[in-house]
């Protein structure tokens, strides 16, 4: 058994156990005999009896427990960060507040010094769990009592796994219950990602996106629709299509956030709030409000906040949009880039690493393909989600792990795509301006202009003789004799075709 | 060839070819020429040629090719009604408008007329087009164009397939692109179902269930966490939880609909309005509001609306969760109402058909079971909406009709599927008191509230003894010579476990 | 009250409520009185008593409560033709059987002739009911049984509703419950499509494809990755990835038949088979594999085949597989196809309808675009198939009407739309030629067989050279001095870098 | 710089960059200097210059070129270990393979030894690359070479990064491009892990429920059907359905081997095998074949194999299959054990852990909880390769990544899932045996049996009467003197009611 920090004379000790020591995890988890071989153990005991756990750990019995139980998918499928975080700023709210209705203060404080290290990230290695434990997370709460406990006995100079002087459940998880803290952390979690990571990548994207608008404004090129060439634009107007998608879908995500603010803590089992005191839901989520710097507010309907997870859904249907945006804005940006010779070749996107040890010039479109991979896991994700929204029993959703692992995995996976797009593809966008305007003065499709002059027949004469005969159209007009070279010119001029006429038509 | 309706003294003459002497369809669609066989037909034309259409139909030859090119799907696949009659109101609202940009008002009138037919349901069997056709919907734009046009010539004492005096091009589709309209007719039908349709449905569903939440709110009963025996709560509180449920699906909708009422109208083929004019896109969308009574707004930027259709990705998201939690509010309904003997039988359902003819008192939950499977299909309609909308292409997403067809049978599916199991399930919904009340006090779970009488240990040893014995917890605690049954009667009341606490506790 | 053909001398009458005389449907279903205000009645009754049903219709009083009770969707959610047949077949087989097990052999007979009357579709319009009714389809079994039995009775010479002498419970529905016959439909209907429609459907596009491989086979074209310019293939190489798709897809569907033969019949209620006889379920799966010509077979496990629908889920997933395959080969052809000036303009695709009327050579892929959406829908109906397969719950899965319109969906579109997309897209693509030729000789990629002859660097040099100027690799490679213009051409050739080389090279 | 293990008497050198001195990662990944500040490096470089690499990694200059431009997701989306060990049986299989093509024999057998260590996992700390990159997986495919490279460098005594005498490109990944050793790297990877995990579990979960149909063989239960009481069967036929679930399951993933199977090794860059020789790709999956003891091909079409990746969409399929199989297997399982009082509790699960520290008795299902949020994922994953896999284009699908992603995380879920519930929830199930024969007594379903001994109408009217006066059928039976006691309980006896009857009924 390790020495612990009994005799530290400051209650501020830095944690003993550090991620640094953190023991190699083989690939089949925790569970196997043969990893934990060679590591120190201590006992540490809940209702079920005695358990050996590792010596370097805060995690007392129920976080081996299941451990042993849940052998599912290893550590890849860890509960995902920033939800241990939401937990760590919940238990210091809770602690913060449970301190008005009589919890020692001593050990409050504690709690509250072990909860910052959680948000902080310092304890990461001490939540082994797996998102694919019991449905209500119970077992990751009980991870983060224990840890917080055994860490704040630390501080105080108690024994680790005596549960002496902070107890998991009866302070640490003081006037809760894992059913309506883990919802409570899912809902943190997801605003706090939300907004401190998708909602500045998006928007750094929209102005990424933006820029190239304003510096392509004046490339008047060949619309094109069915893939078919059509009447022109400007590949300006082109991207103020993808800079509105983009608006949209912060839009869409911002609207989500009032339903995603309401926090279930308070109503403890089954949503009654059995257990707790009058204004303690108004009070954590005020609390929380403060130490995050985001609104909160308790959710109205406690019973709504355990059983059914529609927040989430409705969280998942929005990320699913601004993937399907991000799905035609990687596509048409890799198409309009695709050559160098053979493609489109209306943009060229910039080279970050070699494409083929052979083809010089050879540009993959890469930020492009992990974008839309991104998209169509978030698309897959919210089919997880909503299948796992569906199936809520009577007073609680036991899909929650589940649900939040997809969502918070689809907001990262979209931040971190959008930056990685917007920084690595997007600033360095050039259009190539002679190929744009070279292809545009082919299309026949300009033609479209000399309706009113030449009338339909005789245009449609002289676009399909140039079509048959593979010549450009004023050739095929002159040739017809319907005008000279420069009457054509001077009419068929792409930049009268960009936007709507005045009424009456100006001569 | 039928003798039209030259003569006719009044404008205002009625629909000749009706609805009701439709010819009977095939199975396998329009196109054998089996089922023609026996038709009268006229001639029509296009720029392809001349083609037979059946002379009681006002189609003209690109709707007839459609049918021959298109023979996918049948009658079931054909473009929803909805949609058409958005069409007719869009129809009418572009030939308002464009009365004030030079079309001669005698036809603008006519068209507005025949529309109206459109928009009132009368020219349905006009419309034979199915989904599966060119995905920028064209076809149907010209089926539209084609009927208003050969109504309007008729109307006005013109000979069908003439184009005269009313074009279908140059004024039915006058300012116009297949590439505005179908998306156009995709917002409005989308708004008006939604608006008209599933909102009110949704309002009287919340309704019946708080009503019943009203009824049912002194009535204690067990929770059920994880499936298992919990805590009690009042029926009332079980249900307020569906009720919240419901106001959060119509927010939620609610939600979506300012972008849904953005109109693509004025971006023509590419989003640029060639060949419209300046304000012709505000004009319609202030017309289209003025037709519809709803709001409309005409997109701020149309290449983004031609392009995807992230709006209608977002509604379905909204649809998605309205789905999950009808699956949530459906299946405890019927896990409640299980039995009568064997199940929970909290809950009696209303019995609306036999549920056998050999077993009394099996009343079947049907209403739940096609509530739910409505929900596995909006849920389905997702990802099709999905994958459809992430497949735009440069100026054009060519998956319209499958989009607008998804969503607008998913709004009807919930929007019929409330309405049903509002009026067939829930304001019939009873409680059995006697049940809930016998089962509330078997439980062990009650157990909870002696915690601070008795110690924890206690408790546990009482409980346990009544789960291993098989007796009830008063039993046990009696026998253990805890309390007297007087004391533990006045104690473990459930009536006490429903909410928070005062703090400091009142004696 | 109609006068019934009692009089009649031949047991073979014509059915007397024909087709024909269907009566106009209102959108929002049968229910409404307003469309049943003119029409006629009879009585009918079950055992929640006596209802008025269409004097012409050959339903009953549970098909009637049906109507009322399930007012959701309309006429678009009606049960599929191909299921109402598939019963058609199953109450045939099954009375065949019942006569060896006691069943009056008249009534058998009447039976017998009223199935094949379903099974060729003369009845549809007596088959009313939605698929959002009871989870079971207890409704159409009973809307078959009883439109069977009123048939029966009527070339018996009885009397509408007096359910003699063929009773619907009795007679049509012996030994069966709806529980194993709606399964049984679902199994047998499934089968029949897949192997009269859908198998040949895509063997046509198979032969259509590999055609087209063959008589591209010699068209050397440029390869492209990441949508970038790659070594070459020939067009024919390209078309053989697609055959293989398709070839794949018929394996693929062909794998899932086992599981979907396998049929629930004599499984009663729950899957003991209670009311049936021993052999009743091995002698319906043989007659009814007579009457098809298909191969089926008694489920070996009768509880599985009601409480579960896995069989239809797999088929589901072929049926996906098969749809994703086909996004990629339409979304590839309208890609080469793309033009006519402005695109890759590689493929030239039939032109089957105005593309816009004022555009000439602007052919839209509307082929590609309508098999993509119908791709889509499939990809949706899997997830609602899935989460519908899902739910099964103890001896039942009550999603079955749900279930079986979607895979019945599924196959009919990706039937219909290989056979449209065959007919009028793939055996009319043509290749250009000279496009092809000049594309790829404007590639830098053929530079990669320099590398042996000159080493990669100055290969690269010249490639780079090339790139930058804009320059053809041929006018780089002689400036640069590396090698004569002769040289050049006698090694440069794509058609040396269509396969692997001969170990070792031959000279 | 490190000092090499040059002088080095063994080829068989130890790794000497060893897992266990992996540093610590932090959670934005690997491309923030701040984690690189304090560690050594080295220089690598590739055709797009020189780059520093961690000292104590075997990557080289485009992995860490890759890192630096994909910061998605961090650590927790790193490619999966089996894809890895996959890659190093292929580059084992090609080196073998290549000797018979020119390969140098010493620097063939050392890439065998290296490729040897990544196959037994021993470099895993060596593949930082996320899924997100490249779509084509080229990044991954070059840390295989680099890291081989490298590692075979050192065993030969050379200089990490000289690129002598181990060229990642020229001797690792001779006659390979990373379009057909990615998706054959994918194939192997998938067949392996369905092989040696997924099947052997689901083999495992088989045994344990049919173990469990045999013990509750003689336990006749109430049959439920749309959860209401049914008529009767046996607690194992009950089970003999799940039983059949997962036997169909085997059979189902099994039937996609064969597709799964073929691979594309030998296509190169698209398919057509330039740069391989005649027999390369046959040799190689020979060769792989007896790496792995596993039966590969080479894919008959080599086109199809790069540019699509429908074998892994079909795999998928069944992946899916097995899920919505699962679901329904573990809720029944969950409900049928809901209690202890106030639920079904027919069935005892085992208990695990604590549920609650103050209910006894609590026991949460889960097992079941884990395994029904697997299935979630795994029917959400469905979804993400469906879309990904429609995405191919031309010569290539750049999806690779996130489909193998998604398809191996399927089968360690599915596979770990299984187990575990097997181990910790089926093998301890026991039935209730007095419960579910006081329920099964109580039903009144049983009433069906006496239809034939007292006709339809007066079984009914007994069966009416029980349930509204809330007693048993027998009284009821009794009381209304249509039969005796003793008559009552000779006849109405489930175990008459558990299959079909002798024709003619025996007496």
């Amino acid at each position: 058994m390790r020495t612990l920090a009994r005799g530290s004379s400051s209650v501020r000790a830095a944690p003993r156990l550090a991620i640094a020591s953190a023991a190699p995890v083989a690939r089949r988890g925790f569970a196997s005999t043969s990893i934990m071989a060679d590591a120190k153990f201590r006992s540490e005991k809940d209702t079920f009896g005695p358990l050996q756990v590792p010596a370097d750990r805060y995690w007392g019995a129920q976080t081996q427990r299941s451990l042993q139980n849940f052998d599912i998918g290893g550590p890849q499928e860890r509960m995902p960060a920033p939800l241990i975080e939401a937990f760590g700023v919940l238990k210091r709210a809770a602690a913060t507040v449970n301190k008005q209705f009589g919890l020692d203060a001593k050990v409050a404080d504690a709690i509250c010094q072990a909860a910052d290290e959680v948000i902080a990230g310092k304890l990461h290695s001490h939540f082994p769990l797996v998102v694919f434990q019991t449905g209500s997370g119970t077992q990751t709460n009980m991870n983060v009592n224990e840890v917080i406990s055994n860490r704040a006995i630390e501080i105080l100079g108690g024994e680790l796994g005596s549960k002496k002087p902070v107890h998991p459940n009866d302070h640490v998880n003081m006037s809760q219950s894992s059913n309506d803290t883990f919802p409570t952390a899912m809902h943190v979690a997801s605003v706090t990602e939300i907004t401190r990571s998708l909602l500045p990548a998006l928007e750094e994207l929209r102005v990424a996106l933006d820029a190239k608008r304003a510096e392509f404004d004046d490339i008047i090129k060949i619309g094109r629709t069915h893939l078919q060439d059509a009447t022109p634009l400007t590949l300006g107007q082109e991207f103020s299509g993808y800079v509105k998608q983009v608006e949209n879908g912060i839009e869409r995500v911002k609207a989500v956030i009032p339903r995603l603010s309401m926090l279930a803590q308070g109503g403890t089992a089954v949503g009654t709030g059995l257990n707790t005191y009058k204004g303690f839901d108004v009070a954590v989520a005020k609390e929380i409000s403060n130490i995050t710097g985001l609104h909160f507010e308790t959710a109205p309907n406690k019973f709504e906040a355990l059983a059914a997870h529609d927040a989430i859904v409705e969280a998942s249907g929005a990320l699913n949009t601004v993937a399907v945006s991000f799905m035609k804005i990687a596509n048409d940006i890799r198409y309009l880039g695709s050559g160098p010779r053979c493609g489109l070749g209306e943009l060229s996107l910039p080279e970050n690493e070699p494409g083929s040890s052979i083809m010089p010039g050879k540009v993959n479109p890469t930020q492009c393909e992990a974008l839309t991979m991104v998209a169509a896991q978030v698309m897959g994700n919210n089919t997880t989600i909503s299948v796992a929204g569906s199936y809520g029993q009577f007073e609680l959703n036991v899909f929650k792990p589940v649900l939040i692992k997809n969502l918070l995995q689809s907001i990262r996976l979209l931040a971190d795509g959008a930056r990685s797009f917007t920084k690595n593809c997007v600033v360095g966008i050039e259009a190539n301006r002679d190929t744009i305007k070279k292809i545009l003065n082919e299309s026949l499709m300009l033609a479209t202009i000399l309706n009113s002059h030449l009338g339909y027949d005789n245009v449609a004469a002289a676009a399909k003789k140039a079509h048959k005969e593979g010549t450009k159209l004023v050739d095929a007009t002159v040739e017809l004799g319907f005008l000279t070279r420069e009457e054509f010119e001077k009419i068929v001029r792409p930049e009268f075709m960009l936007g709507p006429d005045d009424y009456p038509k100006k001569k």
